[in-house]
């Protein structure tokens, strides 16, 4: 860990200002002079924390996630994706747009796209190979089932195809239900 | 239909024109004006014979597409499903640079998702319900397997996640595999 010159709590406040400013300007319109203004702190503040724009975004998604993948451990696999679905609902409109307005700020900012991928997808990845590794482990899945590869992209296929095709939410009962219909059977289960 | 005064041909030109116009400024940015300038024809002509931007743009993204799901028929469901793959590589690139512009689109423009649904999603949701059905009808697939409902999905999250997520281009050898290793195994082949 860097030494931070920030509170955990002004950090925290923080992260949610950007992710906010997000929301409402999208990325290419999120300059750290509006960051610095809403937060009531330096430019120089935020770039001694953080090295730059894509950093600062990419920190803030991840701190202000609803739901921490290495604290779901229900105990089988059927109960921990369950347990996904139930705790991101609070957060599921908010992640849907700030995902619809970074589709196109990932493809033309590849500096975005990286630090996205170090700090916030890899981390989650990683957490949710641990997931399916225990449940390999505890013999629900077999080790070579080649569907292990694939569980974020059948869910993603679920979150953005039910809004895209269906013109539904995604909502907890309908995540709930393809997974039992789709991605359990895939692996197996 | 429509008794149309254009030519076939007039009326393919003028629809890859909108599709370029389209993948080069955006929805927001594509105005008949526009059109009509890139056509040399007359925004009259464009009105009518079609209703407005929001159903010129969904027919040009219909009549442009690189497949009609109503033409495969190879015999299988994995042969189908494979070859669906291997028809839209050509377009692949042009496809998810359109997606990616249209994402946001969709969702603030909501005449333009109606257009979109009725001209295009609803005839190839049709079309691979037919598909599928005749997958049940030769007796691969249980008739009332849950993820026959939802291999649209699992296909979308493919193409998307591939490139979000994993940071590559989703190729035929990457959709083909994921056909093997999701969908055919979720569907219980």
């Amino acid at each position: 860990m860097r030494r931070s010159r920030l509170s955990p709590e002004r950090e925290g406040e923080l992260y949610e200002a950007v992710v906010e400013l997000l929301g409402e300007v999208g990325y290419d319109a999120l300059t750290m002079d509006a960051v610095a203004a809403r937060t009531h702190s330096s430019k120089a503040t935020l770039y001694r924390q953080w090295k730059g724009k894509p950093q600062l975004v990419a920190s803030a998604l991840r701190h202000t996630k609803p739901v921490s993948l290495q604290d779901i451990d229900t105990g089988s696999l059927r109960g921990d994706l369950h347990e996904i679905v139930r705790c991101t609902d609070s957060a599921r409109e908010r992640d849907a747009a700030l995902m619809r307005g970074l589709a196109q700020a990932i493809h033309t900012h590849p500096d975005l796209h990286q630090a996205l991928r170090e700090l916030l997808i890899y981390p989650e990845m990683a957490a949710l190979d641990a997931l399916l590794r225990r449940a390999v482990d505890r013999g629900e899945v077999a080790p070579d089932r080649p569907a292990l590869d694939y569980v974020v992209h059948m869910m993603c296929g679920a979150l953005i195809a039910r809004s895209l095709i269906d013109g539904e939410e995604p909502d907890v009962a309908f995540l709930s239900h393809y997974i039992d219909a789709v991605v359990l059977p895939a692996l197996g289960l």
